[in-house]
């Protein structure tokens, strides 16, 4: 316990099962002892208003421990799927591809450096039955037994297909399930106790001997083509067509941001990339005057805090998801480890080579959830930033826009290519397209952005 | 702007005023003046069932904006004590509570270094009329004028008395209001960019010359008679004593927690202080034992994290504060800032002496919003202590609990005594009184605990 707290490794325990298995006296028990002050113990009850205006993982990327926790969650991202699956509210090819989803986000937390211990508690339908029944029959534990459970004890043979398929699909080598027959809880308790202390053993013994990391992936396919080269950097618009052009475009995103269905269910994630000195700043207050100041967050990305490198990377992006009827603009973004943390070093191949998969999941889990996903790369030529970056050395009020560091990614230029080619190669799916912006010439470059913003929000309304 | 930024300075700039009055233009226009990527527009509107579960305050301490960033508040903790006033659902000692809570909320925001900047639009009743029906007759703008606005707009001269009286009461010397005449829509822009810019500038100035902190009030009249040495520190339990009595408390704090009027509104927040090695770590265990281990967080407080280093100094405790049928247990509190921080000398005197004024605000908001406070001093001679840390360095597995800043503490022993005796007396309020344990028998100092929380469980229900 204490060394895997030393060594900053979050532990995560799911416990799950059949209902009278004993999930909550299993945990009371692990509570008595362990040390209460380091566990988080998380019963993911019904998702409150906040949460339900999130994609569904939303809250459990919340609820997740920082480094050196513990987390028990006491029903996970296991219940809603397979619920849902037993009353007929999905069909097979939902569970199927929800499970998909589950598999791999429990491998990115595994991979994040997670110790993630799965106990499923079974128990017969007879013995489920009889355990209700001797809870009921105290006055003191009768509470326990509700309507619910009698419902889905009606349903035991049918749970318990959908709760073996869902077992047998994320029982992977890195987050493996431990099945605990809960009839006999002095047994069921030993059993997950002695589960849950092979499993820190395990972990800290492996940390102990060097880490052969698993071979990585084998290096990305690049595609011959570079989508940058293709951009005709030569587009412009005059000052007459852009005061004409601009104000039509963003009186179409306000329509579309005020629009009843974009207020009942719909939600907007902008995403802002591109070079140094391509703009962004600029384009970005193009969309925000379209508007309402009280309908959108601006999160300028930059290092991550204290508790932010305490969790998985993805986790900063998440907090921030906009509710419902909301726009946030994310100035930089988690592509940041695909960009800079590659070409820079500052994560390994294997980490920013699994963000591609990881990050094409986290874009679809918001457009599941009705969030717009609109993406740009604002591409500016090598001469074209040259002559920015002098003119602002020359600009009192825009120095300190220019820093040594940009002198240096000037240096990395080809290597800073090659990697927004493997992005947009790898991360340009249908619910979340990039869009290439040609932005030489500013007046080009917004409207292009504002008119590429209202068509994703007209579309999907 | 940047200055401030650079300053570490968080801007705080509520918009109130006369519906109609262009709260939301104001700040459009702010925006395209700013930088939006540094700027939070906080809409508090409806509050979410998660902040309906807090105290009315939670949502603005979770909305405050960290240091170097500005937040722009519409419609702020002004707007629900002057509404329920104007509709009757509260009187008026309710509304000057409320306004007295509000001002001394804005002088803690201001000692802890923040800008905050008011401005209240004003429309006569003509003149807002005139803007609703202007607002109305274009299709563009009609939606902005709702039923409300028009059933405000009847009560416009009871608004107006009351807005006057609040700003009357909250216009202090650290935080006045600006009045702005909202007719004409070029003078009230102007007049708002004017004064935000007016009062930034003072701001930076008062950095820059040497600041003269307001002298601090006079030292606390320390009460002659020291709580502590009253203690009867022999209290003890027999071993049968003990096993017969614990669980008997702990089975009527169980009963409380699981009461349904328990969770139809209420929550509870138990605080552990004591001296170094007086087993609050036990007694967590021993009230944790007794509740289910889904209703429970236990916050050990120990270094602030980086957002919470920017934030005032109780950010960090609002933000663990229980929903309804709740339990947060705080190992350790904001009570440091008046016990090490005083000791030690990392807070200023100005500093801890304003913490016993706010903290007990903090408290009071609790109690208001449903939860029990329950506050424990556990208490050990300077004997006992020394013979406790002589048997931890013998005991292996206990060894880590002792530090080397364990026995320099230990000779502070005097300056700690007096600091509990001051805490005691000036945080000693009816609705969270300070329960002092003696504790140099463990038995009996958990036995204490569990039956004070379960009394104080069973008055509240």
């Amino acid at each position: 316990m204490r060394a895997l707290e030393r060594a900053d490794i979050p532990i995560l325990l799911l416990s799950g099962g059949v209902d009278g298995g004993g999930k909550g006296e299993v945990v009371n028990l692990l509570l008595e002892w362990m040390d209460p002050r380091h566990i988080q113990v998380r019963a993911m009850g019904v998702p409150t208003d906040e949460e339900r205006e999130r994609p569904p993982m939303w809250r459990f990327w919340r609820a997740l421990p920082p480094r050196g926790k513990t987390g028990v969650f006491f029903g996970s991202w296991y219940t809603a799927p397979i619920v849902d699956r037993v009353y007929g509210r999905t069909r097979g090819a939902e569970l199927t591809r929800a499970l998909a989803e589950i598999t791999r986000f429990e491998r990115m937390l595994v991979d994040e450096g997670a110790l993630l211990v799965k106990v499923w508690m079974h128990l017969s339908k007879k013995a489920q039955g009889k355990r209700f029944r001797e809870l009921e029959s105290d006055p003191k534990t009768a509470w326990r037994v509700t309507r619910e459970d009698w419902a889905n004890q009606a349903r035991y043979d049918r749970f318990r297909e959908v709760s073996e398929r869902a077992l047998r699909d994320t029982n992977t080598a890195e987050a493996p399930w431990t099945v605990v027959e809960a009839t006999d809880r002095r047994y069921r308790n030993l059993t997950v106790g002695h589960t849950l202390l092979t499993a820190m053993n395990k972990r800290l013994e492996r940390r102990r001997t060097p880490t052969v990391r698993a071979a990585p992936p084998p290096p990305p396919p690049i595609d011959a083509r570079n989508v940058l080269v293709d951009l005709d950097l030569t587009r412009s618009l005059t000052d007459a067509q852009y005061a004409k052009k601009l104000p039509r475009a963003q009186g179409r995103l306000n329509a579309a941001s005020r629009h009843k269905r974009f207020h009942d269910g719909r939600a907007c994630v902008v995403v802002f990339e591109g070079n140094d000195a391509a703009g962004k700043g600029g384009a970005i207050r193009r969309v925000t005057r379209a508007l309402d100041a009280r309908s959108y967050d601006v999160v300028p990305v930059a290092a991550p805090t204290e508790e932010e490198r305490a969790q998985p990377y993805l986790w900063r992006f998440w907090r921030s998801l906009p509710r419902h009827g909301r726009f946030t603009i994310f100035d930089r973004s988690w592509y940041g480890r695909v960009l800079v943390e590659r070409v820079e070093g500052f994560a390994a191949e294997p980490d920013w080579m699994r963000a591609y998969r990881e990050i094409v999941d986290f874009e679809e889990s918001m457009a599941r959830a009705g969030i717009v996903v609109v993406k740009f790369w604002l591409a500016i030529s090598s001469a074209e930033q040259l002559a920015r970056f002098k003119l602002r050395e020359k600009t009192p009020f825009k120095r300190f826009k220019i820093t040594e560091e940009d002198w240096r990614n000037r240096d990395k230029w080809s290597a800073y290519e090659r990697a927004v080619c493997d992005m947009v190669d790898r991360t340009s799916t249908d619910v979340a397209p990039w869009h290439l912006v040609e932005a030489n010439d500013k007046r080009w470059a917004r409207v292009k952005i504002v008119e590429t913003l209202a068509d994703a929000l007209e579309k999907a309304l």
